[in-house]
Order: structure tokens, then sequence, then C-alpha cells
């Protein structure tokens, strides 16, 4: 059964075994007595483990393997465009200027990469292929051997200081919340760039605004924020040195998801174990 | 001894011994007959090669293995800013819109990298880091295993027939001017980009030009050209889908030229063979 509004659903909720869902209305788990499988079609899975109605015993995947290449494309094409100076050289050929533009490298420069999962460890491969040294963050060591350095999450200032870029790719939980805040900003370099592909309540967006304002960072690039779509009256739309983008750094096609589904679905029906269980407790 | 001018180099080409040069007109080299050894401070050395002032007892090299990775980042820069689309995201932002932009990602496409060496090998290096198909060409078989399929100077159509991106990293030589041409270019997909991080005339640049008018491509990222600085009144400018840098990819740095320089230098004190020598019949 598919459908196309929350009306539409709320009518077959009552026979769902396995629902297929993006942004669904928690409260409509209530009116689904079989529900026992809930698949989203993203990788946070906040808003479903938050949800007061959710039932014990249902079991709750995201989609994880997915996202790894198409965010950590999006970081690089970002950083790229920072470092080699693609706007001023766009501007250059727009006026038919032949002048010298100097920029940087990324080669030598330092990458701190927080959340060490199946997309931290993408942008980890490709830093690596751009010779930076690479910085992690992770609650376990289980990937800490990819890393130059690895730092847990009772080392955050540490862990910020020596870093050109520091790259948010954590899951949205109570520990995780506003973690980046005024003090983790300031004890940033003041050349570093902030990059958010996680999720925006990751960070302490007026301490940010304020980070940037004040020039205890460079600039930033956020693909997701605390509100989304982010009003047009908030000032990040128009800080110096910060880009916006409209969530898009990790398209959930539907090829992929589909496909992913497909593959825990025949898993399911066979009784094996699914693909990206979330961790109540964990919180993703 | 240092010049800053032809003039004041003139005036002391009858000591010089060893000439750490760029751009230098090769008919001061009859003025210098001590001279034994010319180091250029670029990679491509066709201009001090092809001046028949040259006396053949005098050994030139070029600077090795300090272009590959900035001309790397300089291609995955502009790739990356192509397939995910930055320019429409940018002026996104400064609409304020939140609107969905459909991009691409570079992992699965097919990036062919004509002259595999120091350069090509790091863009092959890059290029595997973005989970991307690698096809190459090149004059000797001696790094066709880096890339999953091999080509030699005799298959260019072939080579191009199944590329997403053709990159030029050749030296110009007799048998490498022009080789882009108009056959070529129609052998490329239609939806395929030229990137030129080589020499400007490695390619026929009035069919370059009518390839891009006609369709036979969808775009070009030109950093070189026949004629620099590429004449304001080129078209090459404002054609749709052709971007035109300055000749900046692989930025000849003081600290990099002086380096190699000055481990050269030594190596010639010593009587050592020197690093980056220049076979004038090969031409590079």
């Amino acid at each position: 059964m598919t459908a196309d509004s929350y009306e539409s659903a709320e009518k077959v909720m009552d026979q769902v075994e396995v629902l297929l869902c993006w942004r669904f209305p928690a409260t409509l788990f209530t009116a689904a007595p079989r529900l026992r499988w809930v698949q989203s079609m993203g990788a946070g899975v906040e808003d479903i483990l938050a949800a007061p109605e959710l039932p014990r015993d249902i079991t709750i995947t995201r989609v994880v393997d997915q996202f790894g290449g198409p965010i950590a494309e999006y970081v690089f094409a970002e950083l790229l465009a920072r470092v080699r100076r693609l706007e001023a050289l766009r501007e250059a050929q727009r006026r038919r200027g032949w002048i010298d533009i100097e920029s940087e490298t990324l080669g030598g420069k330092t990458i701190g990469v927080a959340g060490l999962g199946s997309i931290g460890k993408e942008i980890v491969r490709k830093a690596q292929a751009f010779d930076m040294k690479v910085h992690g963050l992770s609650r376990t060591l289980e990937a800490a051997s990819l890393v130059d350095q690895h730092f847990t999450p009772g080392s955050w200032p540490a862990f910020v200081s020596g870093l050109d870029f520091l790259v948010l790719t954590l899951p949205l939980t109570r520990e995780t919340e506003g973690v980046v805040d005024l003090d983790i900003l300031k004890a940033m370099p003041r050349q570093a760039l902030l990059v958010n592909v996680g999720r925006g309540r990751l960070v302490v967006e007026p301490d940010l605004i304020l980070a940037l304002t004040t020039g205890e960072i460079a600039g930033a690039i956020l693909d997701v924020f605390s509100e989304e779509p982010l009003p047009p009256d908030n000032s990040l739309w128009q800080l110096p040195g910060v880009t916006v983008t409209p969530h898009i750094s990790g398209p959930s096609t539907v090829e992929g998801v589909g496909a992913f589904f497909l593959r825990n679905l025949e898993r399911y029906l066979r009784g094996h174990g699914l693909m990206g269980i979330a961790d109540r407790h964990r919180g993703y």
C-alpha cells in the first residue's frame, strides 16, 4: 500500500506491518496495532525515536552506507571551491580578466571529522587522497585507526583546536545536541571553517552566528539547520564567509533508498537481522 | 647572480654555468659559452627545447613531481563544482531560496586521463578515491596497471568514446600538438566535458570552439590556451559550458620550485644525475 498524504496513510495504518516512510507523524503509530518495523527513508531517525507514541517493540531502521559517497563529495566540492577560490575565478572570467588569483591547496591542511560512521569514514578516505592530516572524534575506538589522531567526546576542545576544517557528521542525540557551542567555536583556530552535514541542532545556532560575526572562526558551510527550510530572515543566509545549501548533501534517491529497503525487506521476510537498526538508548 | 630583466641577464650570460629561468629567450643561450645546465621553473620546457640556438651539450631540466597535487585539486574542484551544481546553489542562496537542486555525483562516472606522468597519476589516485572508473592513455605501458582501462596514442577515438570527462595532462611535443581535433571531439559522448591542464596547443582551438558551439561535447574546463593570456576577444571566454581560468592549476610557488632547484643543484655539484632531465627527441 502507498500513501501520498497523512490522511490517506491514517486510513490504512491498522493493516500495516512494515512501514517505509519519511517525516512521518509518530501519532499515527498508535493507530497501527500490527506495526512491527519502520524503515526510514533517511539516515537520521531522531524524530521517530523521540516520539513518545512509539511502542517499544517496533524495530526502527535507518538507511546506512548510502550517503557516504554523495555527502563526502559535497564536503570536498565546497572545501575545494573555498581554498581554490572558484568564485573569484568565475568573477574574473565574467570580466575576461587574465589575473593572478592566489589560492591554497587542501593538501597539508588538517581536517577534523566528528562522527566516524559510514559518512565520516568516506570523508576520511577522500581527505587522505588529498594528502590532508585527518583527525577524528567518535564515541567508540572502532574507527580510531583510520585517522592520524583520534579523540573521544570528552576531548572536544583539544579536538577542534588544531583544525583547519571541522566537519560534523554526527547523529542528533541527547549527547550531541548543541555540542558545538560558543566555547567550542572559540577553541577553533580563527582561520578555521565549520562544515555541518549532520544535523542543524548539533550546533547552537545563535552561538555560531556570534562566532562568525566576531571572527572567532572564518566561515561555515552549512547544509543543515535548526529549522528547515532555513527561514528567509535568518542571518546565516548572508553572513560573509557562510555557504548555505538546502539540505542536499546526501540525496535520498528513489533508486538508492528503494534498493536498500528491498534488501532489508528480503531479510525481514527470511527472518534475518535487519540492516541499520536504530538503538533507542544510543539515539541513532 | 640574479637578473630581473632580459637586459640585465644578457650582461652576465658569459659567466653563467647554471641557469634557473622561466620564459627565457633562447637567443641568450648563444651568449653563454660556459652554460652547462638550464633548470626551468615550470613543468613544461617545449619553448627551450624548440629553440634552434640551444647547444646540444646543455642539459635541460624541468620541475617534476611538484605539480601533481595542486593540479589534481584544480581538476576535482572544477569537476565537483559542475556535477554538484555549486553555481546554482550559490544563486539560490543569494535569493534566500530553499529549493531542490538536483545534482549528480562523480562516483560511478568515467574519467579518462591522457598522460600518466606525475600529474596524471595524482588525478588517477584522486579519481579512484571518488569511486570513478578510470581510463588512461599514455605512450608507454609503465602506468597501465594503475587504471581500469589503458590506451596508447594509436587508440585515441576508442579512448575518448566512453568518457564522461577527458583530462589532458600531456606535454606538448610534435606528437601531441593538436592531438585533440574535431574528429576526437566528435568521438566523445555529447554529454562529456573536456578538461585541459596540459598545454593549450594539445587542442585545435577552432575545432574545440566548433564542437562546443554545435553541441558535440557539453563543455570544457580550460586552464591553458594556444595564446596566453587568452585574448579578450576569444569566444571561449563566454561560450556556454566553458570555464576559463588563467593558467593557475599548478602554482609554481617560490618555495616549491626553489626547494626543487636546490636539491638538483646539490646533485649537480656532487656530480650525481639530475632530476627532471628533458629529452630533446621525446620533446619533454
